[in-house]
């Protein structure tokens, strides 16, 4: 056993992995756990300890991106060794290694999301953490019976390679629905992507090739986009939002400083903060980045969900210079599990951009993309559109209802015109909303915490709700359970203790 | 009109598309044509020289990679200027600029490739140029009946977003088929991907971070993979191979010099070769890559078409260091149209593999990964590659034979013991594959060259040719129109006159 006990301070306000990483740091440093020593897995760590494994996985993401512990493929986390030496001529040593030099964020936010998620799916917790719509409302017999259709029409065709860039047919209807919103755009303009991240990731492909990229993010973003960016190392620049979405009279110095090789935005109904950027907003940003040539990514995910009014123009609708990139996709308002999201970009590009679709999956199902398409010809769209709406509505006023009435007086929030979020600030100077996760999941309610949305580390006191999965009696529940594990947090943090050093004790 | 007369010698030995290139290179260098000029989009000159735009497209791609024109967003291509200065300070100039660093082998190949699937593709053309597998064979009523058993068992659940690891019964499923080739593997240790391509691209991800990774292929090799390489901007380097497959031992040393982050290989069936590696050669390859710590990625996309003898025993089942990834998939054997595949990897990657798939489109189609689990539960599958492999075996000795029978003597190929090519060898002093390509189109047959398979640029005289998207009689008739095309251009090329200057008249 590797500690006998070690003794973790529950009430503190140091986190617990943080203590599990100060406790192995300081062994590491004094010699005590020698280089190439093989840390215990996480789990079994974590049971020895009695603590979550998300715990444990932090302390050695602390550690990994300190460069005091290393990751090896099919083998443990292990010590580094102080100085690292091999002649040149050297083979490199075995097992192989994976390189030490992965983002420290990449295990921060996006393992840290992936255990969240993990909890938050256990039975009996009324989650508001992912980013899933309701289910209720998936047409699932419609698409059979598409899906029918086209199989007894096209056969074998429909489920053999076709062209990268799509079925035509379904091109051809996704433009007719952006040419009703004022976006002058062809068929062949339309590259089908698998889900809109991948519409986002190969536009990243194509613009941000290399490592030194930098792309320009609001903050807070979408998470999978800061995910996306960690994983292929580009550097993710944030802007400060207001009530208005990204400060763009910060961006010129940020493009002068940074030459950043996009900009990524959502206008519309903003994930994580439900943001909506006003028309004047955007045609200052569309003025800014045609004046420094900077293409914009826009994100229009969420775009159909509005419950207020009709949305604004798109940047995308009000583009002259020809440098908008538009992802949007079916995910968050018809289906998820067919996987369908769509690239518009500048025609030019068209055939890189396919080029590039080809290396990453080839093509994307036209099983799918024909079952789609023949979902959107049968008409149903507009109606299962105007229900979700509906619905997504009622639940939205339904949780703002529930927050004013269970949450402490401290906590602070907008009203989204759309989208499926509410974002909740926590006062700066309390408890953290990690440390709400973490008392709430007690409470059998989950959400998102603020600061995976963060390029820069920000957002320690904010929580993402969402508002649109769960039917409105639920919502009451959560949100009540939400309210009393925050006061229990609040109450409980009033009454901490100085910190004392860790009681640690070690075989 | 950019060109008055470019009178092209089309019985020149010098291909078409170097010879329009030839000619924009010194107008550009003369600076007849200025810094900035844009030069016509290649539909229109190639309409105007009256060649196929893959000709135009290719000299805008050979100028491009000299570094004398850049192609640009939303614009075109233009002519580069000698000296850029730009003060440090100064804005980036607009339109937006897509870099000029695009590696050449992207428009060479990945480019070239489409233009003649293209081509391929038009009626009346006998293609053996894809690597389709048969429609005829596809189950398209097994699967019919698979999704809607899936939407009736599990509704809206199957059509909804889920682990992105995979639907854990498949991953189940696919695990069971693989014990049963002696690789010791849990469901856990799967992820499933869009495809095989999808496999190899995740792969990459996490193993060949840097730009400046190397990576070891087999020359010639799968060509999604060298697009793939391409577009991160990976290095390949190829390793010769022999009749057994990729050349060991050349391999210590290339090792040695390039420190590669990968081996990737197909023992079974190679594409585009045909080629199996024997026994002993897999043990030497896992022996060496174990010694030096290099991971190895196994494709092994056509090991369940064989038509001979059962396949060897795959490197992951021989691999006792934990070094080998093995991607698959069922888009050749079975059906290409839902897009699924599978990576099977050392388990301590697992989770690291699992996020950045998530990065890159969340998750493969639950909805398509269901139904295929309750095609493989239905015991179907078993049955239907018996039928693949007899028809496939019925078609490789149709060409065979018909290769035999109208091929010139020249021709020189390999019976392969599997998967769905042959790859027939030019001499090396004739035309080109290329030259044969162009040709052959004109007799309504087409293929793939050589020369798109090649990391290094080799194998100009040699031909793919996929032998099971056809029936035999088709077989016959296009191996005849091809075996003719060959010998009109044989005689061609032996009244070649000596080159003579290009005659160039200019508006």
């Amino acid at each position: 056993m590797f500690f006998s006990r070690l003794e973790l301070d529950r009430d503190k306000s140091r986190a617990l992995y943080l203590q599990v990483a100060d406790h192995l740091r300081q062994r590491i440093e004094s010699g005590d756990l020698a280089s190439e020593t093989r840390l215990p897995a996480s789990r079994v760590l974590a049971k020895q300890l009695g603590v979550n494994r998300v715990t444990v996985v932090n302390a050695y993401a602390e550690l990994e991106a300190e460069g005091l512990v290393t990751t090896r493929v099919g083998s443990g986390t292990y010590v580094t060794g102080p100085h690292q030496s091999h002649a040149p001529d050297e083979p490199p040593p075995i097992p192989v290694r994976l390189g030490s030099s992965q983002p420290r964020r990449h295990w921060d936010a996006g393992h840290m999301m992936t255990e969240m998620m993990r909890l938050a799916r256990q039975p009996g917790v009324i989650s508001f953490a992912a980013g899933t719509p309701a289910s209720e409302f998936i047409p699932v017999n419609e698409f059979r019976r598409a899906i029918n259709d086209v199989l007894r029409r096209d056969g074998a065709e429909a489920l053999q390679y076709e062209e990268a860039a799509g079925y035509f047919p379904l091109r051809d209807s996704i433009a007719e629905l952006l040419q009703a919103q004022a976006i002058e755009v062809k068929a062949s303009d339309i590259l089908i992507t698998a889900g809109c991240q991948q519409a986002v990731d190969i536009t990243l492909r194509v613009l941000a090739r290399s490592e030194h990229s930098a792309l320009v993010v609001e903050e807070p973003c979408y998470l999978g986009l800061l995910d996306l960016l960690s994983s292929r190392r580009i550097t993710p620049v944030g802007v400060p939002m207001d009530e208005q979405g990204l400060r763009v009279d910060q961006l010129e110095q940020i493009i002068l400083r940074h030459r950043p090789s996009l900009i990524y935005v959502t206008p519309n109904f903003h994930n994580p903060t439900g943001i909506t950027m006003p028309l004047g907003r955007r045609q200052a940003l569309l003025e800014i980045a045609a004046r420094y040539g900077v293409p914009i990514l826009e994100d229009t995910t969420y775009d159909e969900l509005y419950y207020d009014h009709q949305p604004l123009p798109t940047l995308k609708s009000l583009d002259t210079a020809g440098i908008v990139f538009q992802a949007g996709g079916f995910s968050k308002t018809l289906v998820p599990g067919i996987r369908i999201g769509y690239l518009v970009a500048p025609s030019q590009l068209q055939e890189r951009l396919v080029a590039t679709k080809q290396t990453t999956d080839i093509l994307t199902s036209p099983l799918n993309q024909r079952a789609l398409h023949a979902y959107l010809e049968s008409g149903h769209f507009p109606i299962h559109l105007k229900t979700v709406r509906d619905a997504y509505r009622t639940r939205r006023d339904a949780m703002l209802a529930a927050m004013q009435q269970h949450f402490p007086l401290e906590a602070c929030w907008r009203c989204p015109a759309g989208g499926i979020y509410l974002w909740v600030e926590m006062p700066q100077h309390g408890p953290t909303a990690t440390e709400l996760y973490l008392t709430a999941i007690n409470y059998n309610v989950a959400f998102s915490i603020g600061s995976v949305f963060s390029a820069g580390g920000y957002f320690a006191h904010a929580l993402r709700l969402n508002f649109a999965g769960c039917p409105p009696d639920e919502i009451e529940e959560g949100i009540r359970r939400l309210g009393k594990a925050w006061k229990e947090l609040l109450a409980r943090s009033n009454t901490l203790v100085e910190p004392r050093p860790a009681s640690v004790h070690i075989l």
